[in-house]
């Protein structure tokens, strides 16, 4: 491709709106265009890439099994309804009417559609496994849409479902596909880890993400690095304190602490450590119509904090069902005092208490009464949770679940996850089999996504420097650049023509920047595209010569323009396929 | 692929809900899946055509000099706005909201999205022509969805759009367009001619459609076989009666024809002939929010019918604009009356007069009075009309207005469209360039679409025999089927495979049909299935010999293995191109 044929802006200024750097050099080099907040298009570069990204998943769900169909992004809502989503999913499913009225949504993932397809289609253990997947655009209506593409209304994602017979049919499967993830994100240049994720309101029984690291990342992953543990935060499982069952119950005692509206103020005030002491949180929950169904009040150690995620598994609802409680009109209702509260005078509130607390002896928790707490409050004796569980966050430092070495923490961009859904959908949607005995069984079921856009920007939050991006030559746009310094000298001209038809005789996808601009625009469009190999063509065209640069390295070689021309050939055979 | 390891369900009925060949036969072969009504799947084998059909749309675009990119689905309801569209595009737009209130529609096509997009990024004359397009999924709330794919509510569309500098421009974007479109339609094996067009809603100067000539077509095309003459028959023109000026005006008489509500009853009556007459035709019209606008009386001549299309486009406006009227509102308002309905008489209501009416004299009218016709009824002395144009129907028969020839009709299905758009869409969201002189001008458009999903249908709809499709080579979903008519037997499963393997070897997509079904089974889903090669493994593999049979051919020959072989690849070489 001619580059002055082509249709491309870059952009010099950092576009006011994007704060990361994928974000910035996605527009700045003009590979994708924002429409309205969190809908972009691509432009010829980005979609070659978004196009190429594709093709490795296809390849590598092929090879795993699967077999490519395509859905519809619009779903009746019907099926939301049987199984239970169309009230669960919350203000992200983006829900539509047709012209007669009818409900549907815009899929924001395609569990429903795949299990009514099936149960239609399979009725004997003979046609299993089935494992179908679909490379299409999704649909979320995101309250805070950001980062470009990392978190966007409309979006491009692989999701492949697999239907099996038994538990260890779906373990073949899920293993098939966790494995094809791993080459997917490898063949596209990511540097990746596999975690264990929570299973959230989807429900199911088993989940790894495949997280790209970034500090830029929404995710927060605990892992370990004495033994393989590697979990999101919000899954991650943490160990309880050591219960102190020698330790004797001291007689509960009011004191006055006042104004220690904090875990630090009441706890220097009282010359106590954190770990003595008691955290409250509160919230108000809602019903599946978005109406209040009560409050919850939530207590941890107080050095630890609250892990959302495993308090919204707790009380068993969907994340946007809960939210921090108006303390005026739950101090009314519950008897709480803002800083104050503890379990101990609590009314009318459901109470969940954190795993590790009733095996703790004589806390300190507030006493429901402004600039009081008390002190030796102890379970069982002066308070019960309605619900205990972990629901305490993993923090860097604390004890590895598994081993006990001190955990690390990261930050990275979820870019694919795998799931066993177990017979969560096939119930409740009557999909079912026959076995060898003519006898009924629902299907098992697992889900498997990859976002293809988001994936697109991980690859090049991970490989840019300050003058642009650096592609992984296996889903770079193009594979060489051949830069021309001055056009109008007939030389130059004739050599840069002469390797860029090499090039593309030899099946490189190449560019030439044959534009009318100055050499300094051309090398910086070049850097900031970030096409692996640059061939530039300027004054050494009379010897025969030109320089050879790849742009991960900083070294340029001068060299004969055939040899440019064998080793970009070699260069892009080896690494194409990534 | 092996069969016995395919996602693969056909059907022995025919789908109920199915009328036509293609929509039945894409239901039976399981290629797609209905989910709602004009809302459908495509499983593997339908979606491998699908994309066949787009590789091959993808080629001729870049070919004719288009660049691929790819914009959102969902679009803002304020570039609609800018360009007069969110009104004035009827029910079809799915217009939806998000979570916080703002309105969007799902695009049923993009000329807004693509002239924001280039007014954006073109400022020179230098930069153009820039012709962009993309392979994308649309949406149309249809009234009423039918014939499967033919027309449905979400489907694949390519769109490209061109931007040139002036009218010489655009004449060569459009003619590559038309070139590009024929290479396609040809590649993809279909039947088709290209028709002048209509131009509609969409406004604009120049139009022809790609029609696939099929009976079940929803287009109606008029042609001549005598010159090149051939248009949709809403947009193609008629050639008036010849006026009959040396004819004298006789005096108006009013004639009682009691019970003759019908042109041919009141001709009858009064032993004329139904070209002396003169046909009446009462609407309604609404302004772009739905409200009543008025009433409109169009006239014909009697043995005429009444073209719709060239109607509303006399109007000034679009076609959910108007409707028949309720002859009892209409009466008490205007005068009119049922089935004696005339040009005189009638008072408030718009009066639209085909062009060929004011030459003509004498004619028979309704007298706006039960029973009662007018004689001699004549434009200028009797009555007039607001608006004078061609608004009638060119039938069969008709002297084509090229060269006077009787015209044919046809009936098509419309796969593509080249549109000239001129500066309909430019002048409205001030899409400019600036010329040598700094001179800023709108730029020249064009639109081209090519419905992807709809193609794979007329392919069928023209490719097909009692016994199930014949897939041309070019997009069929597999080249050859190997069918194993023992699985059990093991040199005729060693012979099958052994095929199978070096089809594959030699890069041929090819089915082996090593399913444990009967014999007959398998042949009939192979002649439904449509692959173009059958090489049948029975008996005969004891002697090395196999059966090999063109899907289009009734002829079967026995030949030995290895022939079989080099033919099928030999076919396949040749025709998979298209």
């Amino acid at each position: 491709m001619k580059l002055s044929k082509m249709h491309l802006k870059t952009l010099r200024e950092v576009p006011a709106e994007a704060e990361i750097p994928s974000h910035i050099l996605l527009l700045r080099t003009g590979m994708i265009r924002k429409l309205v907040s969190g809908v972009y298009g691509f432009m010829p570069m980005g979609w070659r890439s978004v196009r190429k990204i594709e093709e490795i998943i296809r390849q590598e769900m092929d090879a795993a099994g699967g077999e490519e169909i395509h859905m519809s992004a619009i779903q009746p809502a019907e099926l939301w309804q049987e199984s239970g989503r169309w009230e669960a999913y919350g203000p992200e499913l983006w829900r539509i009417k047709d012209r007669n009225g009818r409900d549907f949504c815009l899929g924001p993932t395609h569990e429903e559609v795949f299990t009514d397809l099936i149960r239609n289609d399979v009725s004997s253990y003979r046609q299993l496994p089935v494992l179908l997947y679909q490379i299409q655009t999704k649909y979320r209506d995101e309250a805070r849409p950001r980062f470009g593409l990392m978190r966007s209304r409309e979006f491009i994602m692989k999701d492949l479902y697999s239907f099996d017979a038994d538990e260890a049919g779906l373990d073949i499967s899920y293993k098939a596909m966790y494995d094809a993830y791993d080459k997917i994100f490898t063949r596209c240049g990511l540097t990746f880890r596999p975690v264990e994720a929570d299973t959230g309101a989807i429900g199911g029984s088993n989940s790894h993400e495949f997280t790209a690291l970034s500090e830029v990342g929404e995710s927060e992953i605990a892992y370990c690095e004495k033994c393989s543990m590697a979990a999101t935060v919000e899954r991650a499982e943490c160990v309880d304190a050591k219960a102190q069952d020698d330790v004797d119950m001291l007689p509960l005692e009011e004191v006055n602490t006042p104004g220690t509206k904090t875990i630090e103020e009441v706890a220097d005030f009282l010359h106590m450590d954190a770990k003595e002491t008691m955290k409250a949180l509160l919230f108000v929950t809602y019903d599946a119509e978005g109406k209040e169904d009560g409050y919850v009040a939530a207590f941890v150690r107080g050095d630890r904090d609250a892990n959302m995620i495993k308090l919204v598994n707790a009380l068993g609802i969907a994340e946007h069902q809960i939210e921090f409680a108006d303390e005026e009109k739950m101090s009314a209702a519950t008897g709480c005092v803002g800083g104050f509260t503890g379990p101990v005078g609590l009314h009318d509130c459901k109470i969940v208490v954190d795993s590790e607390l009733p095996g703790l002896k004589n806390l300190c928790a507030g006493a429901c009464k402004e600039n009081y707490h008390l002190k030796n409050v102890n379970y069982g004796r002066d308070y019960k949770g309605d619900i205990v569980a972990d629901i305490k966050l993993l923090k860097a430092g604390d004890p590895c679940p598994v081993c006990g070495a001190p955990i690390k923490h990261a930050r990275g961009i979820e870019v694919g996850q795998v799931f066993k859904l177990g017979t969560k959908y096939s119930e409740s949607m009557h999909a079912t089999y026959l076995d060898e005995n003519q006898k009924e069984h629902p299907l098992l079921m697992g889900c498997y996504g990859i976002g293809v856009t988001r994936t697109l920007a991980a690859v090049v939050e991970q490989n840019h420097d300050d003058n642009g991006i650096i592609w992984p030559m296996a889903i770079a746009p193009y594979h060489v650049i051949v830069t021309l310094v001055k056009d109008n000298d007939p030389v130059q001209k004739e050599m840069a023509e002469k390797i860029y038809d090499e090039l593309e005789k030899a099946g490189v996808e190449v560019l030439l920047d044959d534009r009318k601009e100055r050499p300094g625009v051309k090398f910086k469009d070049a850097d900031l595209l970030g096409i692996p190999v640059r061939i530039t063509v300027g004054k050494l065209a009379s010897e025969g010569k030109v320089e050879y640069k790849l742009r991960r390295d900083a070294d340029k070689e001068e060299i004969t323009a055939e040899e440019a021309v064998s080793r970009a050939v070699e260069i892009v055979n080896k690494e194409r396929r990534g």
